[in-house]
Parts: C-alpha cells; structure tokens; sequence
C-alpha cells in the first residue's frame, strides 16, 4: 500500500501525518508555526517535522511515497509557490515550498505538492469527509475568516492566479450599517466576511449595544446560549450571532443556484457553535435556492481538524 | 474535415447552423420555434430544420456528423432531456430532446447531444470569441434575465442537477427598495436579476418617477441618451440604468472573487447597449475585486447571436 504525508500548514500552527491511500490516518504530529522567522525557516522546521514522521513510519514498515502540502496564503499549484501572504506569517510571500521541501527531504519534485489550506480542507471533505462519494461538493467555512472551495471531479477548483474560493468577498445586502457598507479586511466593503465572519459577529455584537466588556467571539456565544435571563447583552447577542448566520446562509444559497455542486458542506469554528448559528444560517440558506435545488443536502464538516490533512495528502496519492 | 450541425433553441426561434471543426460557420439557417405546440411538434420542426441544412451541405460535398443543441430550459445533458422550462415553450419539459432528434435524423444517439442554451452561448465564446485561448473564463448575460457559465478546461460546469449558472439568483444589496427586498422572477426576491436585467431596470425607472408612457427598457435607453435635455424622465432614467449596471458589476465581481476566471465575458442585450451601461457596470465590478485579481480582463462578447450556435456544435465536435 502506499503511504504519503499530509502537512495543514497555518498561521498558528503546522500539522503533518502519514496517510494511507485509503484514507487512514496512521499517525499525526504538530508544531507551532515559525510565523515571525521568514519563509526558509518555517520550510526547515517543516521538513524536520516531515523528516520525523518518516523515521517513525518507517520504524513500523511504512514508506512515505511523497508529501502533499495545504498552506495559509495564495499558493500556485503548479510552481508550488507562495503567491501572497497576510502578516500573520512574516516573509512566506515568494517562498519557493514544494521545491524547498523537495530538496531537504530528498524528494523528486513531483512528489511534492501544494495547494492553499482552504482548498486542500475540502478536498479532503470531498474525499473522506461529509461529502464523500460526491462528484462535486461545495465547500464554505465560516471562522475567523470566511473560506471555500468548490471540489470537482476530486480536484479543488483553485482558480486561474489561484485566488479561486474566497467566497467571503461578494457582496451581502446585511453588511451595511445604517446605509453604509461595513469594511472588510480586503480593503473594500460591504462583503459576506464583513458581517458573517467569527470577528464581525464580535463588531455586530457591539454595534447592536452589547457590552465592551464582552471580550470575544466566544463569550457573545455563550451570551446568546443564556438567553433572555441576561438582559440586554443576550439580546444583542442573539441578533448578532442571527444577522451574521443569515449572512453566511444567504451567501452559500445563492452559491449554490450558481454552482449546483451534489453536496454541500459547512465548515469552520461557527459550524461547529451548534443550533443557536446552524438553524438561521440554514433557513436564509434554504430561502435562497431556486426550486430543482430544494433538496440539496447541507452537512456539517465531519473531519475537524485532520481535513486538510488527508486533502493535501490527496495531492500526491495516485 | 468534420461538420456537424449546432442548433440554438429558444423561446422563440430555433436557429441553426452547419459548423466547420476550426469553427467556421458554413450557413446557417432559423424558423419560428413552435412554443405553444408542445415537445413533439418543436421536435419534428426542428429535425426538418437540421434535415434541410444537412441536404443543402451535402450539395457542397460536405458531410455532417452530428448535432449540438442549446436549448432554453433545464437540460439534462447525460440523459440528453428536458428537466424544466418555463412556459415560454409550453410542453417542452420532459421531451426526450436527443433521442427524439436523433430518431428523427437517423444519427446514432452519442452523435446528438444537447446543453442549456446560456451554456452553449458561453462554450461557443469560450472557443471562437472573447474568451479564445483563455483555460477558464466566465461568461454572464444580462438581458431579458440574468444568466452566465463558467467554462473550464473546454467544458461548461453544468452542475449537479443541471442547474448551474443561475448567476442571477443571489442576492444583491441593490435589488432593495424602501427596506423592502424585490421581488425576483424566480419566486424568491432581493436577487441580481431583481435589479439587474433589462424589465428590472423598466421596473426602477418607475419607481424612481419615470412616466408610465415610456413604454419599455429600449425606450429607458433612448432617454438617458438624450441626456438632461428631456428632463425628468431621463434623469430617471439614468439612475435606473446606473442601479442596474452597478448591480450587475457588483454581481460579477463578486464572482470572479470565488471562480478567478482567466478571462471574464459580459454579453447579452444590457452589454451591447453601449458605454451608458458598460461604464457603471465595469466600475462596480473592479470596485469588487481582490488585489491579484485587479488586473482580470472583462470582455464584451464578440459572437453576437452565432455564440450558442458554435458553442452547441462543440458539443460533437472530436
């Protein structure tokens, strides 16, 4: 059987474990990402822990064929480059990363593949995950950003420059304030991201008259789970945790008229919050779709945090 | 060399045309479509065109080797049948299109095969017009609707359920009036083709006190041609058109966000009816963009109503 390695490279964190073609996930290690020390030092630090898994696999009898790589920033599939990255990984902009992986593991370069994190996540939904078995599936996470990818015919749809998926950056018609579009981190206005993300639903949060006290994301959820016994701040809690599902689900419907992908597959760290998100989203999901679409199927992601794993492991198993 | 036969079926008149392998168009031929006769009578009409196309090449000494059609409605393309229409072509729905032509004509069935017709507009640029050369593009129409196809690699992406490129149903911050969604053909409201397509931009120059008398959206144009010469009327005039083209760019951009086409073509009667449209429309568009996509080219299509034609043909072509 062969046996590749998977890396989920981000801007926090670096995953990597050895993956069988049939999916299994033998084992799994992870380090911190180098994000202040430049691109040739995360790539070192990379290839030990690659290096490392290939010594342990080894010791049980198993050989790594190559290394399939999901990486943060816009990544050229075909040069295996870092096209662009935000600050939150200093210098990974122009890193040359299937090539330099390929050289300090001894690898062939064509062994070594890489595709944007948010790509290879839904490859590996589309592969093992919620939307296995699917010919094509539709990808959309909704965290601290709002990502996705449409997975077809078992390849991700990465886009001409590889910018394909940033579904987060059209425009919503909840992501104004009183006539004015709301800033997006893109620079622009008035996108999905600006009202649906995690982050937005903080801003929304305090907008609506919550309490700056409420520190995060996390505690205005645990607001809105309390319900009407807290006064005030649940209520604003509750619109805004309603405006930023409805958003998202707005959104991915109307992907979806456009797309008509088999599956659908909702991902990310406000999938995973519960009803009190999931429910509005999937009603202004449901309010969008256009009659033959009616029953398309909505899953929740089932891989957490091993999919962009086995999807960048994906990239290089025959 | 190889001919086959690409027809273009429509609400109102089926076209057809006798396609060269390089793409030339040898003639072409057209007849009312039959739309209140139902599915048989469309069929029978339409072999009698094709059969009268393939006796007038076999004049010349060429040779046919099978037929392409685009055609209104849902279409089923593995099947080769009519999912839905509207009543535009009443009894359409359900004809067993390909297999019907193919009976009637004597070809083999593989040698008959049909799409939707917006995405043999968008093949057909896709390989002779705007888009020529280009690995991927995205074709959208704005006219009597809203439509569009993302073509990649030579194929467009039909969708799941045969329903993909229902660009003109997501939502537009645009296609609200007082608050209040508009309501869109498709059932739902506060979507593109709500404010975008050519009876929306009639609709908005109603509601922005345009007089009654201005009898449809060609008239609309003609208004905001003369400019503030004609007062009230093309001041309304103009705003309703400048709505509708921001709504679209807006739209587009939004899209060429998710898909990064290599190449983007804007078609359809609104694209054809000068800078007053095109102008306000391409500037919302790149007001979308994210920054390594600035520079996407957005094409007017260039095949006019030969487009479905040639894209259909492509469909048997080897």
């Amino acid at each position: 059987m062969t046996y590749v390695i998977g890396v989920d490279l981000g801007g926090t964190k670096t995953a990597a474990g050895v993956v069988a073609a049939d999916g299994a996930l033998v084992f799994t290690e992870q380090i911190p990402t180098l994000n202040r020390d430049g691109g040739e030092a995360i790539l070192d630090a990379t290839a030990r822990l690659v290096q490392g898994l290939i010594q342990r696999a080894a010791g049980e009898g198993i050989d790594v064929g190559g290394v399939g790589i999901g990486s943060a920033g816009v990544i050229d599939a075909a040069e295996g480059t870092v096209v662009s990255a935000t600050d939150a990984i200093l210098g990974w902009s122009g890193t040359k990363l299937t090539a330099g992986l390929a050289q300090r593991l001894g690898f062939a370069g064509g062994d070594v593949r890489a595709v944007n994190d948010v790509h290879a996540h839904a490859l590996g939904e589309a592969w093992l995950g919620a939307a296995a078995g699917s010919s094509s599936s539709l990808m959309v996470a909704f965290g601290t950003g709002v990502g996705g990818s449409f997975v077809l015919d078992g390849a991700p749809v990465l886009g001409h420059r590889f910018v394909g998926g940033h579904v987060g950056h059209f425009a919503s018609p909840y992501a104004y304030h009183e006539g004015t579009a709301l800033p997006c981190v893109c620079g622009h206005a008035g996108h999905v991201e600006a009202i649906a993300s995690g982050p937005a639903i903080y801003e929304s949060f305090l907008r609506f008259g919550g309490s700056p006290d409420v520190p995060d994301t996390r505690a205005v959820f645990a607001l809105a789970h309390d319900g009407d016994a807290a006064g005030a701040d649940s209520a604003a809690a509750i619109r805004a945790i309603g405006v930023g599902a409805a958003a998202a689900g707005q959104a991915v419907g109307g992907l979806i008229n456009i797309l008509d992908p088999e599956t659908v597959v909702v991902s990310g760290g406000l999938a995973d919050a519960g009803d009190l998100w999931w429910q509005p989203m999937e009603r202004a999901l449901r309010e969008e779709l256009l009659a033959p679409l009616a029953d398309v199927p909505v899953l929740r992601a089932t891989l957490g945090n091993t999919a962009a794993i086995v999807g960048a492991a994906k990239l290089v198993l025959k």
